[in-house]
């Protein structure tokens, strides 16, 4: 048994597509078309290896249901190097900030946006470790 | 950028625990408590190292919203070596047949059933080649 990728479903996939692969850094890996005419697309983060699909249902595919997130897909979890500069970038590619980043116990800002069909996705960053982490103050000014 | 997991959302912990970890063969890897009383717990697929994270949030906690899987979440893919024999096996375990398995170009096994919560899973595996693949008949009688 292997879990080898997660597919989420996109509404729109030239707008899913720029916002995963030139907003995260996703990389193509392969896409093919479903017998009914929907269209896969299979990512890869070239770091972890981990794959995400994203799945585009045209008009007149039968599985073209009206699209509401729900609660299934809890959140896609992305580490990073710094979540706040990371948030403000997805922005610009058309997330929508979902909960602001917070500093958890002075270790990882972590901060919630929308991708843009309202998947959330956890951005996270560890905070690096002062030199001297033993005498460091524990709050920095 | 690292794509790191994937967080479900579960009404049940030990029933999906008991679906993910004993039926599927996921591995539990860490547990922890959100600040809002949500527990999280993060398991990991031994042979490919895709984490995937239950989400529970208990009665009370502000994310405990009426609870539907949404298209959001359109799958999880696995590889399993005998999709028709993994699918009995996760009905035994709560899973609904949501697409009886078909064969794909004569190359794959796939099926799709439901989690215990709805969750879509697609179960394939490949079917073994035949040794003289050049000279077999192009369909097995």
């Amino acid at each position: 048994m292997t879990l080898r990728y997660t597919g989420i479903r996109v509404t729109d996939l030239e707008r899913s597509l720029r916002f995963y692969v030139q907003g995260l850094g996703l990389v193509e890996r392969k896409r093919g078309k479903m017998s009914h005419g929907g269209i896969w697309v299979n990512l890869r983060d070239p770091d972890s290896g981990v794959q995400l699909e994203l799945n585009f249902y045209p008009e007149g595919s039968r599985y073209r249901t009206p699209y509401t997130v729900g609660e299934g897909l809890d959140h896609l979890g992305f580490d990073v190097k710094d979540a706040r500069a990371t948030i403000e970038r997805l922005v610009a590619f058309g997330a929508k900030v979902a909960v602001e980043p917070w500093l958890e116990e002075g270790r990882y800002w972590i901060g919630f946006v929308e991708d843009p069909d309202g998947i959330w996705l956890e951005i996270q960053s560890a905070v690096p470790r002062a030199k001297s982490a033993s005498t460091a103050p524990s709050r920095s000014s």
